[in-house]
């Protein structure tokens, strides 16, 4: 496919190892800042660059529909997605507030809402209309898409990406909107990963005992219809959907193409780089992971990764609110390797050599 | 003791209950924002306000010194403590670089530090002389002070606090800097909480196994020849210092008695939180643990405050640096409850009802 990347830039060891050369003159004791040490050194080697730095994040917030919605599976109406669009570019959601809270641009990219949305927001700046079809079909009965829709909606999200660089932000945060996407989330990771369907799926945005049964029934359904396996990424994208979870995959290759550092969310997202990740396996390489969702799918999904959020919040929303509360601790680690003191710096005796 | 309140302000249920209501109006799905959201209600409780409010904060860092360093219990001269005063005041301290990012108050307050400032701080409005006496005496000796420089120091700490308040502060976080004083936590925490010397000794800012087997063997030679117990705490804290931990015990109660939500740091913080609960075990309801260190006793010390901290990133710098970066949490709790619209507001659909 020819927007998947061949190869992507290698991680910058020199680099790195200037930052770690760094961090042990700073005045504290050698290691004493833990994980924000290991962090500040995984970003001078995305970056190439000994003092790295992540601001401004870019946002990107990517809204689908799902065709499964229609068997059930959510506890929200498929409306709701595009109500959310709306929500998204008045500024009136949880992502918004802490988009403005850090200083980050936010985009929400229509890749294939169901619902019309309300005129007035046509045009608004902070609204692009890369639909490529208005809801993914219901996987159950047939592919939620076909091939080209898939790379073009991976194309939506690798494009988006290139535009956040090319407009000078440091970082990418990737975000989501779609009723129904966690059970599209939940059946790629059951493809993609050796996990029992019943430790993958979870409530969502909050159904009852009864409804998770049948979620998990009709994700089994469209399992056994669709004949994908765990060697065919994105054979299993174009089977399950959805076009949000394509445009994703393409936007943190996208990033990670020009140096991004991508700061993950929660379960979808971390579907999408598990996809992402098996499409391009050096991808992993780019990703910082945001926090550690409720939503019961996600451990297994990380651990798939090999990956260690930095928050554990209890949190299940999406929109990449997780991924945007833990931006501040990469601006954290930036700062401290460019502004703290140096021993010789601040005149500071070292430590007592015995 | 005069300085200890009889009682602090009950925590604002009716506040609390309004703050609640309002989460479960705001566009995500109703607890969605896991921890988040507890935390909003209990700045609400805190505050006594359906919508508080925690910028700007206020750092208070303590320093003293102990005696207790002669006995070889550190891997840095205890002249760093002094130095890392200038540090503080320059700017160049990891706990200076997370103040700026979050616009934070820093205010560094000499309680007791051994080595004469260098004459330029002298004045300088950051630096606060509230010098109790140059260091605690050797606490495998004698007692580290006497219980009028405990009271005098518990004092400096409740004045700086409510000085945080009259300026407009509306949260405090409380650090601190001493060479030796885990020594005189882990003493503090072994005496007043029921847990073996062995669990809650660590390398501090960074001993050999030799040093650390030695630091256990002088804090329980100090434990003996003291003769405290658990249910004096203030005896505790005369017998084993320090002055900065008295001074953050003041704090924390002076903060507390004006409803300022208090994010306590790591170890050294939370043992100085724990003697101040065991003085007034209402502080508790003021409390908010900002991260896990690795030294190991703070596990310890957390779960006698049966607390559970935001952040876990293996850090172990004190100085009040991993409360800073916590910061934000709360900053983002409260925003999400002011600034999120309304599923009304916005004209979203609510969850389907079977």
């Amino acid at each position: 496919m020819s927007v998947i990347p061949d190869r992507l830039p290698s991680l910058d060891r020199a680099a790195a190892e200037r930052a770690a050369r760094r961090l042990d003159n700073l005045t504290k004791p050698p290691g004493s800042l833990g994980r924000l040490e290991r962090l500040a050194i995984d970003l001078a080697a995305i970056q190439g660059e000994a003092l790295p730095r992540v601001t401004p994040p870019k946002i990107l917030v990517f809204a689908a529909d799902h065709g499964v919605a229609v068997e059930g599976v959510s506890a929200f109406p498929q409306s709701v997605t595009a109500q959310m669009v709306a929500n998204f570019v008045t500024g009136g959601a949880a992502v918004n507030v802490f988009a403005r809270q850090h200083g980050a641009g936010l985009e929400v990219i229509d890749v294939g809402v169901a619902t019309p949305l309300s005129p007035e927001l046509i045009g608004h700046p902070q609204l692009v209309d890369d639909k490529v079809r208005p809801g993914t079909a219901n996987m159950v009965k047939t592919d939620a898409m076909s091939p080209e829709e898939t790379e073009q909606a991976i194309g939506v999200g690798f494009r988006a990406a290139e535009q956040a660089v090319a407009s000078g932000y440091r970082s990418l945060i990737v975000g989501e909107m779609g009723i129904a996407n966690t059970t599209a989330s939940s059946a790629l990771l059951a493809v993609l990963h050796d996990v029992s369907l019943e430790s993958v799926v979870g409530i969502g945005t909050g159904i009852d005992d009864t409804c998770l049964a049948h979620k998990r029934s009709v994700i089994r359904r469209a399992i056994d219809a669709r004949c994908v396996d765990s060697s065919d990424p994105l054979g299993a994208l174009v089977a399950l959907g959805g076009l949000e979870i394509a445009a994703m995959v393409g936007a943190f290759l996208g990033g990670a193409a020009h140096r991004l550092p991508l700061l993950v969310d929660g379960f979808i997202a971390t579907v999408a780089a598990l996809v992402a990740c098996r499409l391009c396996p050096s991808l992993r390489d780019y990703l910082i992971f945001g926090h550690h969702s409720s939503e019961p799918g996600h451990g297994a999904a990380l651990a798939a990764l090999n990956a260690h959020p930095l928050l554990d919040l209890e949190m299940r929303l999406g929109e990449g609110s997780g991924a945007a509360l833990a931006f501040p601790l990469l601006d954290s680690a930036c700062r401290m390797l460019s502004e703290m003191a140096t021993f010789s710096d601040a005149g500071i005796d070292g430590a007592v050599t015995s």
